[in-house]
């Protein structure tokens, strides 16, 4: 049996077929420019090349019927038959405060979804995601469809992190509260974590830094979230690739005021100008960042200071929210190969018994492998942890169609299993390591 | 010699008389209902009773000559003569980032206060800063004025601290940065705090708190200011009585879109209906929010825990911003005299090597002294310091005046003496002792 993931943008759908029995993924794709004239998918099957093909498509339905014909076809195709699919694990950005797990979607939870409370909390992403359940359910009427909420993970946050200090009705009656994202990729790497600690994964306080383009921090206690940075939208929190993160929320009323640029226009502008590429002018992008401040360019140097001091505060805010720590989590692209970031954001911070072995920190430029960067007399181990955000969706619908979903704090997933490998990273690391030997020693295996 | 100091908000006048040869404070004050109908004075000189008297001011000029009717009144007055004071202090809210200490009033620098770039950073406060001290030329045109700026004392951050992830014109253009505020306070108890630490203020790294209706924190590396909680206004960092401090700048567009309220209206909503305010709906003030709290009141209870865990997020930020650090400062009205919210806010950090005596922190209930609440093996000393922002004003007037006056990181403050001592406290002390005398045991005396 094969778990279809589905994560449908508002002009795109990106997905991935896993195999359940051989615990192995089958393909990668995405279609690009939904609803817009040139539709094109691009198919990447195991051990095969990349497939790609220009077709229409006027809706999220056409995408996902050229998604199945791809994983369909004869020649690129890495399944017989659309029966084969056992379930399909939906992404969806928000889900309020209404559910704190992944739901199978039935029509009540959809209402949900639709509803004001939901909908309204993430107006840009949800109605794509909607789209997507729907016109997945249209062509797979048959199966099982899943919703993986990025919200759900933080429910467990105390109402002293999630509530801001705001006029009580505007929580109560417009859900004016931190949710949190990226939560299925914190799931994973607390979990993962857990492991290469040897411990019980309710035993354990971390904080996680998921750093990619879009980033959050996540402090966890016991093994649940106990506050994270990203609040009512993935605004708030560290400084991002476009995203401003923490401001005094008065600064967009003066820069109003001053410029006459309309709330939309300021929204725009501190999503999509702001964070990295605001401070540059150059790019959202870290590898462009770190050149350039290398070649000298000032702003680009303060663009890298200020990310590595934001995520500094962070992580020396969260030590103190949870207590001691037995670990420290970089996940997400920068997480996974900026060594300069992770290194710079967590200088000098022996006394909090913090200490980043730099050579190990440089190896460690893999998306391959779970590593460990910290010095050996460091009291926090500090992990780099490749994130699998499409596993964790897997492993629910997978779950919830065969009825074993538990809370998710509990659920057990196979790669909680000390003795789980991911097949492609194993693949791509024994290529890795054979470039550079060296690497086998930063190497964590349970 | 007298020196005089004055605080005129929109509506205020405040002052104080300083005894400069005796160091002693001569009286205090306040004219209230300026430009409005019943202006009254209240006036209190030293070791005498109050005296209020009505007396309409229709601008600041008549508040300021009322106050100096006061002074120097034959029954109510502390000096026989005018021409006793040698310089006037006015507390000026901001000096953007032109001033990086006090500075004599000239008519270029009163251009600069009622220029955009500083006059537009503080709209309500510079209007009513700029008119008092024109009417204090006007009345006392022989004497030098000097401005002492709430902003100047962070003029030494970095711009790591100081900058905003958002687009670089908006700094450059509209000055768009961290300013902090609260600077004469954190200046005040950052070299007291030194003092107590027989140490040099350069060789110290502390992080102070001043909580009270307004609050804000400090990180303090190498004696000079690091980071700071506020922004580009009052309106960021901490929970507050009314603010709500930090928050994901994208929640106030959502509110606005929910309920249609005005850019204006949400101004007013965050600065003066938010804070412990908006989450109770019943007072600002924390010994009400403590007492409902302990009477089961939930909101007020939530209150009080969200106050203490931004406190203690702060807390473990500035230790990462500046690595091991000396001491912890509380200070203000409800830094020095809430031993609830000064000790939730550092619970559990024994860890981070802070750990309060439950014992002492009870104790230390008094504007008159500075205390210890530390436990004896505690790594970090906590104080209670009460701040003394006057005096402060004071210093920097008669220092400017005599053309002694160093940038402030190097001028030496006769409270920089170990041996200083405040009449007025130790006076209210001595009492305290009598009522108390194991106060004494947390009392420090450096």
């Amino acid at each position: 049996m094969v778990i279809l993931t589905l994560n449908c943008g508002s002009s795109s759908a990106k997905y991935q077929v896993y195999d359940w029995d051989n615990k192995d993924v089958l393909a990668t794709g995405v279609v690009e420019r939904v609803t817009a004239p040139g539709s094109v998918i691009t198919h990447k099957p195991k051990g095969k090349d990349k497939f790609v093909l220009e077709k229409d498509c006027p809706t999220h339905k056409e995408a996902i019927e050229l998604i199945l014909n791809a994983i369909t076809d004869k020649e690129h195709g890495v399944i017989s038959d659309m029966k084969q699919i056992g379930a399909v694990g939906h992404r969806v950005l928000h889900g309020g405060d209404k559910f704190t797990k992944s739901v199978k979607v039935t029509p009540e939870v959809l209402d949900v979804f639709k509803s004001p409370a939901v909908c309204g909390l993430g107006p840009l992403h949800m109605p794509a995601n909607i789209m997507g359940i729907e016109a997945a359910q249209k062509v797979l009427p048959n199966v099982p469809h899943v919703a993986v909420m990025d919200t759900a993970w933080h429910q467990t946050m105390p109402a002293s992190s999630y509530r801001y200090a705001i006029p009580k009705e505007w929580y109560e009656k417009y859900g004016a509260r931190r949710y949190g994202f990226h939560g299925t990729s914190f799931l994973y790497t607390a979990k993962r974590a857990a492991v290469l600690l040897h411990k019980d994964p309710k035993d354990t306080n971390i904080i996680i830094a998921h750093v990619g383009n879009g980033a959050s921090m996540c402090a966890v206690k016991n093994g649940c979230c106990y506050d994270t940075s990203m609040g009512i939208t993935p605004l708030e929190g560290l400084v991002m690739g476009t995203r401003s993160g923490d401001m005094d929320c008065a600064l967009p009323f003066y820069i109003m005021r001053q410029t006459g640029m309309t709330a939309d226009e300021m929204d725009n502008a501190l999503n999509k100008k702001s964070g990295l590429l605001g401070l540059t002018g150059l790019s959202s992008d870290r590898r462009d960042i770190a050149d350039a401040a290398e070649k000298g360019n000032a702003d680009a140097q303060l663009a890298v200071d200020m990310e590595c001091y934001r995520l500094k505060k962070y992580f020396g805010a969260y030590l103190a929210a949870v207590g001691p720590v037995d670990a420290i989590v970089y996940t997400a692209g920068v997480g996974e190969h900026s060594a300069l970031i992770r290194g710079k954001a967590l200088e000098g911070l022996e006394h909090l018994g913090i200490k980043i072995d730099p050579k190990k920190n440089e190896l460690s430029n893999t998306g391959n492998a779970e590593t460990c960067i910290s010095a050996d007399d460091s009291k926090v181990k500090v992990f780099v942890i490749p994130t699998d955000e499409e596993l964790v969706m897997t492993e629910d619908a997978f779950a919830i169609m065969q009825g074993t979903y538990d809370v998710h704090t509990n659920f057990k997933y196979s790669f909680q299993d000390p003795a789980y490998r991911n097949k492609a990273r194993e693949a791509g690391l024994a290529k890795e390591l054979e470039k550079n030997p060296e690497l086998a020693s930063i190497v964590v295996r349970p």
